[in-house]
């Protein structure tokens, strides 16, 4: 490029971010939020981190911003969507199977008791994902599971499941990346399964995309062609202690701002809160069983087998500075399709 | 924004974007390279994937390219900087734990016998890294690598290590970036080594780097601040099949590029090649004795402890498609700070 030509495209370069990020302040990016210390906190946060000359100024390649996704970018409750994807395997997987017909606890998810299935533990469901994706290759799998999402619907909503996400939520994302945040999932599902939609429901690209992962095999098919295969071997637990460790191994640098619902995200949260300068530390309360569910059990909300909010994790919010964000009182809007 | 304020910051943008595409295709983004297979091959590739209405055109999201470090992007000859960095490492980590004096392969390090140290098997490195790494808090080893890259020299060159990096394809990776290409490093060497320097050295960010990776342990010091430290525990072993997995892991979906020079690279290689559409795989050919090494063994060349580039591997390069690249042949200047 010649030098003249270099300087007018530098000039409009300048020019196009000068304009995007005045426009970017002018307006209120979070339209689906009330006026409450929570929505505070988040401006404030991002106008600290992104304005040049402030005393907490966060250089651009360093802003990362993590998200929980089941309870905090989407519905989990009554059970995790990927929990919904493996019973519905089931069946299929039996008929490839059929001795597994007789054994729980493949027996109960046949049986289509609801009680008996509310029985099943984590490590029940993990036999079961197990048992139905080893050996599958990724590409059958993704293909799978977007056919999946294409047909399957929440019960209550009668949506498919990615539309349940929490547009406040959506709004965070977009107004984050809108001042140069890198946003990423970091979540306890499936990376595999997350990866699947997580570009066209979040805007977040498979490779920002951190969960709970399995080994995979490579190998080749009849003609030479080479695949890779799911394994049953367990390469990251993507929660508790786990999220902060797979952010030190997908991404590598310590988030600035994370957002989560549960015990799950403690430890995410903390260590995202440990670091120097402004750091951003969110927790979603569901206290609005009217437009969502209400369970906890902090503040005397149910307990349920998803997203457990304890008392405990209430408590050290407070003490740790993260903000508390209550569904009920701080989410003017919670799903795009409701007004 | 008002609508016609967002008319015009599109405007701007469309003429900033179609201005720049027209001057990266105006000017030779390769000056580096002499004209010639290898060349046009990389040209092509990019033209024909992001030439809009192209029958191969890649939708930005899904441009990927993946490279290989140690003698694809810098100098792996004699040794890689990080086994280097290991050793000298070593009296360091004996003054800590004398008993390890007399043990080998501590003991053969500390005699200085280049002979004795050439025997090192990689296992032996292995047991360096274990025992020179556990229980390291991942900042202060951050911190580590930063101070020794800072003072370390390559025997030959007299220069640190970060600067003996190949020129075409610092050319290569701009070139790609230009494009609308994400560039990734997919190394045998270790994740968290390679990231202390990938973005200075590269333009590539920490959460870029797939590499050799092992656990860490998140815990708590003694005023409460959670920190990780390093364990034992392998993860990810990216090498050989170890690449294409690690890229499933880290990344999720399949490059479009991938550029390797040794059989630690094939199977990424050959999955990049595999994925329909145009795919370039390219391999890094070290036949340049006077301007940096010759070794092989293809083609006749010595073999080395590093970068195996077999006859076997050349000849499945020229069967599917892959573009080997001569050293000698391709590259009009090797290293920046030579003419």
């Amino acid at each position: 490029m010649k030098p003249k030509s270099k300087l007018i495209l530098i000039r409009l370069v300048w020019l196009v971010l000068a304009f995007s990020a005045t426009a970017a302040r002018a307006q209120d990016a979070l339209p689906s939020w009330n006026d409450g210390v929570a929505k505070k906190a988040i401006v404030e946060f991002v106008e600290a981190t992104t304005t040049q000359g402030s005393p907490q100024f966060v250089p651009p390649a360093e802003r990362i911003a993590a998200f929980d996704q089941d309870g905090t970018l989407w519905v989990e409750h009554p059970m995790y969507t990927q929990v919904t994807y493996c019973l519905d395997r089931v069946p299929a997987v039996v008929k490839a199977n059929p001795e597994w017909a007789k054994v729980d606890p493949f027996k109960a998810v046949l049986s289509g008791n609801r009680e008996a299935m509310a029985k099943l533990t984590m490590n029940d469901l993990f036999k079961i994902l197990a048992a139905t994706l080893t050996g599958m290759p990724v590409d059958e799998f993704k293909a799978e599971v977007k056919k999946w999402l294409g047909t399957a619907k929440d019960p209550r909503w009668k949506r498919p499941y990615t539309e349940l996400t929490y547009l406040p939520m959506q709004e965070v994302l977009k107004y984050l990346r809108a001042n140069g945040y890198k946003t990423y999932i970091v979540t306890g599902g499936g990376q595999d399964f997350v990866r699947v939609y997580s570009e066209q429901t979040y805007g977040i690209p498979p490779e920002q995309v951190v969960g709970t992962a399995g080994g995979t095999k490579y190998g080749y098919d009849k003609s030479g062609t080479p695949f890779l295969t799911k394994e049953p071997k367990l390469l990251l637990n993507d929660n508790d202690a786990g999220k902060p460790e797979g952010i030190h191994l997908m991404i590598g640098r310590r988030p600035h701002a994370a957002f989560g619902n549960s015990t799950g995200d403690r430890q995410m949260l903390e260590y995202t809160k440990a670091g120097d300068g402004a750091r951003l530390s969110m927790l979603v309360l569901h206290d609005d069983a009217k437009r969502e569910y209400a369970y906890g059990p902090a503040r005397g909300l149910p307990d349920t087998r998803v997203g457990t909010f304890t008392q405990a994790l209430y408590e050290q919010a407070k003490q740790q500075g993260w903000t508390v964000v209550s569904m009920q009182n701080d989410w003017k809007r919670v799903f795009a399709f409701e007004p």
